[in-house]
């Protein structure tokens, strides 16, 4: 038995799984995730205090609904609502005046993370990740902090919380600000509170494919108000009353459509979490057995998790068939899900880093593979993917 | 009689002012315009088969059917929907790789048209406009084209056509791309064709303000397809296929939410139109009389007008009061005129133009003021603001 790349090379193996495909094939496609949607009729409901009004953007009702609704849910004294989190990110460089210069942050996220620094002519410094949370290793920053850095830019990889005190500390020594990408982060907690409490200003994504959703939308949260006004003005355009441009503001606004689908799921995303929840306690039951699969760990002492995501780790090896093949073979039963994330970040042609240089970033975007999880997942369906998955490495390891 | 600046110099004219008031004071806010926006039951209605489909965002159906029908509607190869014409301004500048150098545009503009130069590094090297139009002057344009200039960004302001076929012949001369802002120029036609058949790209609006809204939303549209498929990457970060990120792309995408109310003006835009030419010649029947006030000129043998703004010109002088006062006094009667475009672009702190040196265009933010235009403004409104104004001119010859 060994990890083999090409999904035909046994025919015994073919076999075996096009039988599995028979009786185990999904009729629907199974995705990574589902949006949170409620029904039409009650998002229009919601919708119509805008239609009243007939306001569609720019502080509309909804839109100032929801931004007290969420600074409230979070306790945080600034939150501002944004057309999607990758703009709030660049709102966020222009806001604590990053341009130029480095940021140091993990080649372990989605491109968005990282592009945005580009458009500030910021040059991204990779550190690695810790093997186990995926997220920036604080033992790594402080060795590449330079006269040029600017920032240090963390990401909430699956909502998994980062070494938030000992990135603090190192910032502080350094007189440097935090920026997270808390886009996975909606309702975590760490010691009691909103992970939003820490860092300098926190992004958060609203896309359809997030936990809480407004469709596209996002965020930037910040534990003081002191960037509170400036982030308006600066995702209108720069505009101070009639006559002034503070600065070269962005269209950052987000609509009443928008607010008004993220209303409809304030008093249910905890019914969300707790769907999530049911399915990833039972995936880790019912892939506890399975060698070669490493499975992440939720709720802790210091740690209320969110359960945006279900990532899966796959050792090759141990397990039969490498996360690729896996991904690929899952495929065939109609389940979907996602190498969260691949390629690394450090590999786009602007920001290429030598291959080797952060070996456990790597390891990681060889081997992480999100299963699908979502509130209306049931658990007949997560059985059959247990079972799929179960089975697969079975097969693998008997005719590999 | 002169032009004061003072709103209270004068108690003869206040008197006859506040009398006006309260004869001619509308209970409501008019403001500058109103979105045209579809019944909440047909909005629903046009959202009914993205719900269906539980798919809110990324190429959605109602995004692809939106697309297709404003391709066909202005008869271009290529047209890509936006989060909103600002991002959609900022990608341009990515796909057509400018990045820093000048490029020579309008100071008579709103401010998203300059901003989005700062964010490529583009320095922006301003040319008077046109006294009639408030447009770009070609005859500026080539003296200030040097070895540094990367492209022409040209405004079509209010709707009003540039001067395409002399803009075109220059930037040919020198082998520069013409970027258009269109947010104004939606069904405009030139010479029997969409005016988005000029420039390598125009960018339009589809904000709540503009004649045809998806609450947030733009658009870039082009004559040529060769730029169709890269906006498509860079709009959704720069993904193409599950492994490549081709280059630091943005989150530029229109949601379905956003789509839907598209799609359902599609059919009534030119209903919206028909309304505004109603009201805007009643205008300019009412307002012809009055000294001091120049009236827009619409349809002509080569331009087809949407009619999306009424900008009145005001020679203080001659009316009795300047543009500011008579838009402070329009204020007093519940009537929300806007100074499309005050301040000058040019005047923002980070691309400051000594003054004096764009007379034209100084000259016009000083003079112009957009008067209430939608389809459902009523003619009997309309009168009673035709009243008012040249009411306040004959009070301010007589008392001022």
């Amino acid at each position: 038995m060994s990890c083999k790349s090409d999904i035909n090379i046994n025919p015994h193996f073919k076999k075996n799984v096009q039988e599995l495909v028979q009786t185990h094939r999904f009729d629907a496609p199974v995705y990574v995730t589902r949006p949170h949607i409620p029904t039409l009729e009650t998002y229009a409901k919601a919708l119509s205090p805008a239609w009243e009004r007939q306001w569609l953007t720019n502080d509309g009702i909804l839109h100032t609904e929801l931004e007290l609704a969420l600074a409230a849910r979070f306790d945080v004294p600034s939150l501002r609502l944004f057309c999607n989190g990758t703009v709030a990110l660049l709102t966020a460089l222009l806001a604590l005046d990053l341009e130029d210069g480095e940021v140091i942050t993990t080649p372990f996220t989605f491109a968005a993370t990282v592009n945005t620094l580009y458009w500030r002519r910021l040059r991204p410094v990779f550190c690695d990740i810790d093997p186990y949370s995926c997220n920036l290793d604080p033992a790594g920053i402080e060795a590449k902090i330079t006269s040029k850095t600017r920032a240090i830019l963390p990401v909430h990889v699956y909502g998994r919380p980062c070494d938030v005190e000992s990135i603090q500390a190192i910032a502080d020594r350094h007189g440097l600000p935090v920026l997270y990408d808390a886009a996975h982060a909606f309702d975590v907690e760490y010691k009691g509170r909103s992970l939003l409490h820490y860092g300098t200003l926190s992004m958060l994504s609203f896309h359809a494919t997030k936990l809480f959703n407004t469709a596209e939308g996002g965020a930037l949260a910040s534990p003081n108000a002191q960037l509170h006004d400036p982030l308006k003005k600066l995702k209108n355009f720069g505009i101070e009353g009639e006559d002034t441009i503070i600065a070269p503001g962005i269209n950052g606004k987000m609509s009443e459509l928008h607010a008004a689908l993220g209303l409809t799921q304030l008093e249910n995303v905890g019914e969300e979490i707790e769907g999530r929840r049911r399915i990833a306690i039972y995936y880790n039951e019912r892939l506890a057995a399975v060698s070669g699969l490493a499975l992440p760990k939720f709720d802790s002492d210091t740690i209320k998790s969110n359960y945006a995501y279900y990532p899966l780790r796959v050792d090759g090896e141990a397990y039969g068939m490498n996360r690729n093949l896996l991904q690929l073979h899952l495929q065939e039963f109609n389940v979907h899900a996602r190498r969260y994330f691949h390629p690394l970040c450090s590999t786009s042609s602007w920001c290429l880093v030598e291959p080797g240089r952060l070996p456990i970033a790597e390891k990681a975007a060889q081997e992480m593979l999100c299963l699908p999880l979502y509130g209306t997942l049931s658990l007949e369906s997560a059985a059959v993917i247990c079972d799929i998955i179960m089975q697969l490495g079975a097969i693998a390891h008997k005719t590999l």
